[in-house]
């Protein structure tokens, strides 16, 4: 089932649509240097298209196609360990160990991109039960490793890496447990072990009708137990959204133990221990199944984009969208340079993909309301809304399809604009909307002033991923020149200056992508310090010995 | 303004309104014994017609009316403390300090009826700023006392009281902390101290133009504060319904320092700060302030009561409107039996109170098609729906009107019937559908076998005071004869039947009444272990000589 990409623009939006309907890919390989899949990465002829258009249409010059080290001639560092004495599901061998060295943050991919691999892990584990889980860690701590539970390894912010890790490293890859163990058809729920994929997880729901409905970016590739330690955005633009909300119950295994929590609609009995958990980022136990609220699918779809001339009055529409309590399911809004990127929309207007989906009911009623709200921020209807009514798909149609066909493709531009010498890279945040005018004035002056100081010029643009009735989530995206020479430092002075911005307005650090180690900086700036002495003794308590995924979220010790 | 509660039936429906519209009612008392206002209390004559009428509705017969022991008869422990070197804010008088004695569970109610107030802390503080309850802070450290946070002492489960507690007490009372300090009308939000009641925080939005919707039973008196430390249920019976979902930032003194989040509309920063505060019941910290999100007054409201001849249909059809993402804000399920106590329904129909309201667009719609989700249950219409587009007030007509009287009312029937002889209470608890009947249909069987054996019969009666797609939230009320002979061991046997029986069934034995310390022995069952190590490894933390609450969750040491 060899692919190839389609040449610049299609590149972005080559087969989405089989993407979206989680075909079994089994025969495919994951790039292992890049995002996703290999097969993805188009040949140098197209990318030098690409570079052309970037020229173009971004204004950025001298993009020029290279070819990644080939994974033979790369630099894996050995594993320190022998074969000898290791439990049975690890395996030591180079190629595997070089898969799971770096997540998919744009230094990560560009270590993996000129054959850096000198983190490698020195085994790489695939427990099949919690037996399996529990050997490892009591291995771990007799030999003083360190194990870092991996999912689907799309970590955008070092989360997987042994990155800074003194000692050995096991990487903990948790595919094998994959199955759906258990569904409450009518209480729409269900028990599935952590390291089921998105499409292993959709393809066994739809045997009984159901389906979860959470689409991280990395829908493909994360797994469930990744979406729940990294507190995951989901497809949910508004309401309930985040991986937190559809959280019943946890199974926990830590060093000390194993931490399940009662599966309940709803609690008061004192702080909820799931939502220790959720957000844990593995540094305090590896989660192995949960109970999570799934849904049935949609039959009744309504959708419209409207266009607006001035940024600031798309953000006051979707403002008085996210407080409507109408609940639209996709409320994403596109800043002219990001709906440009994303081919929705090419004449400087934004781009706000409002949508409604249900499960019972028809929500056309729902979208004239939120067109009413719209329209007295000048928002230009151009196309009609369209409204569904059936089991079959949809969205894959006008500004709603675009959007949603380079939504799961725009990961693979890193590979791309990367191999060309390029620095690309998208942060995300929450903030509320009295603060957020300020904020981004500042972090697109500020990212644009480092691109232009270490990169010659760049690119910013800005969408919102999920609106709250008391505020936006924005995702920014960068793209500047780098012409081959310290790509990923100039990287970390971009990045610097994003973060950097985001903490001096008070905007979280992360609204969905996790801290791992590339956020621990602002994140400590960020989270009491208190909490953070909370988190430590937690640790200390169920990790006592510090295995876990250490310098994630919190140093073992006060450091 | 004095005031005298109607005659029975009357006596569960006066003034009903006026509470709703939180009056200014600062020349009434609290009562030093029972819930509520000290006029609400009826005289023995209207409390002798009540028993007749329970003797004719619920069977309950030789109830007799006896009068509370007067606060000047009653054992009140004198203070250990000296007037000298108490800090300013404290104060050691006897009254004072019988009224912080008991929460409001019916053992509470019952103590204080009898004029048992022996475990009267020996001080009440009033702090009005986060200086003096750091100064109280360190003088409890210094002299060896335990600090309990007051907010309107309306616990239910023991959770603001020094019964047990070994060394000497200062009960906080945090009502002069009532200030709300900041509004962010746009983005529908406001910064309050903890100490405002229900009333006190409305009054003081109202002037924005704004309001909160949090609508406890005990929202009259209850706090803000207490709002978060107990994971209060609100209004909402869909949806967002819990305080946590409301808050956006918490503010908390222990006695390590001050630990304040950042305000945010969401954020994936590692796990919550605010979901380790919220639920900690006063036990980690003292909570002084919290941005919290609000609402704009609804204006739109739809209204209809279905009955159903038989209880089960009524829970199908329940779960049909829980899943159908319409989101009523009521959808209140009262069994044939609550539906008569309430005087909402006297043909052993079960009815379902349904509602919807916005403040932004009509709900008819939505209230049609949960009308067509429930007739398939063999839902009787037997109102015509009621629809309303105003500013206006509703809700005070029909079934809907009678529940909400009695629901505020409904607390003051444990002032009556214990003044009776009575044994009365209510608990509370959430779980799965799959799982709700057997543990209904135990818990009906073990409840009336306990009230047998100890008392000589009783009823049990049953509503739903939220419902999610995954399960319902049931709330039981039990009222048993008693007839003045150890009335609180009688409570604590058929207390001790209902808790066993719900933690059999894995349902939780809190849904928002909180743990406190009597439901500490079955919360202990259903938290994991590792949890309670958790706890107490961040307890060790935060309040390193355990002065905040000792006993509430969790033992400041294993025991």
């Amino acid at each position: 089932m060899a692919r190839r990409a389609q040449t610049a623009p299609g590149i972005i939006v080559a087969h989405a649509e089989q993407l979206w309907r989680d075909e079994p890919m089994t025969e495919r390989q994951r790039s292992y240097w890049g995002w996703g899949w290999e097969d993805r990465f188009p040949g140098a002829h197209e990318r030098r298209d690409f570079a052309a258009m970037m020229g173009g249409v971004l204004g950025i010059p001298g993009l020029e196609p290279r070819e990644p080290t080939p994974l033979a001639a790369a630099e894996v560092r050995a594993s320190r360990f022998s074969a000898d004495g290791l439990p049975a599901c690890c395996v030591v061998d180079r190629a595997t160990r070089a898969i799971h060295t770096w997540g998919r943050c744009f230094p990560d991919v560009m270590r993996g991109f000129f054959g850096d691999f000198s983190q490698a892990p020195d085994a790489v584990a695939f427990p099949t039960s919690e037996e399996d889980i529990a050997t490892l860690m009591a291995w771990c701590a007799d030999i003083g490793a360190a194990l870092i539970p991996w999912g689907g390894g799309t970590s955008v912010v070092g989360g997987v890496t042994g990155h800074g890790v003194s000692t050995p490293v096991v990487a903990m890859n948790m595919r094998r447990m994959d199955r759906l163990l258990e569904v409450d058809r009518d209480g729409l729920s269900a028990r599935v072990q952590a390291g089921a994929t998105g499409p292993v997880f959709e393809e066994q729901l739809r045997a009984h009708g159901l389906t979860f409905r959470h689409f991280p970016q990395s829908y493909e590739f994360s797994t469930v137990g990744g979406w729940i330690a990294t507190r995951a955005g989901g497809h949910y633009a508004t309401g309930r959204t985040h991986i937190d909300d559809f959280v019943a119950s946890t199974r926990t295994l830590t060093p000390a133990g194993v931490m399940e929590t009662w599966r309940l609609p709803g609690s008061g009995a004192g702080p909820s221990p799931d939502r220790m958990i959720i957000g844990s980022e593995g540094a305090l136990g590896v989660i192995t199944e949960a109970w999570l609220r799934v849904q049935r699918p949609p039959r009744y779809r309504s959708t419209v984009s409207p266009r607006f001339k001035h940024f600031d009055d798309a953000v006051n529409a979707v403002r008085a969208v996210a407080q409507s309590e109408l609940f639209p399911s996709n409320c994403r809004l596109l800043d002219a340079r990001e709906a440009m990127i994303n081919q929705v929309e090419f004449d400087g207007s934004a781009v706000l993909v409002l949508a409604f989906e249900s499960a019972d009911h028809s929500v056309a009623v729902d979208l004239e309301r939120a067109m009413d709200l719209c329209r007295p921020y000048n928002a230009e209807f151009r196309e009609a809304p369209t409204h569904r009514d059936s089991g079959e798909r949809s969205g894959h149609s006008g500004a709603a399809g675009s959007w949603r066909n380079s939504f799961i493709n725009a990961p693979y531009l890193l590979n791309v604009i990367g191999s060309l010498g390029g620095v690309v890279d998208t942060f995300e945040t929450a903030i509320t909307w009295d603060r957020f005018a300020a904020m981004h004035k500042d972090v697109v002056a500020n990212v644009t002033a480092a691109m232009r100081e270490h990169c010659g010029g760049g690119s910013i643009s800005c969408r919102f991923t999920h609106a709250y009735p008391d505020g936006p989530a924005p995702y920014y995206t960068f793209i500047a020149p780098g012409a081959w020479t310290a790509q990923i430092d100039k990287w970390t002075s971009i990045k610097q200056a994003a973060s950097d911005t985001l903490s001096e307005h008070g905007a979280t650090i992360t609204h969905h992508h996790a801290v791992g180690r590339v956020h621990r900086p602002w994140y400590d700036r960020q989270r009491p310090e208190l909490f953070g002495e909370a988190l430590r003794a937690v640790k200390a308590k169920l990790d006592p010995q510090g295995l876990l995924n250490p310098g994630v979220l919190i140093d073992a010790k006060k450091g």
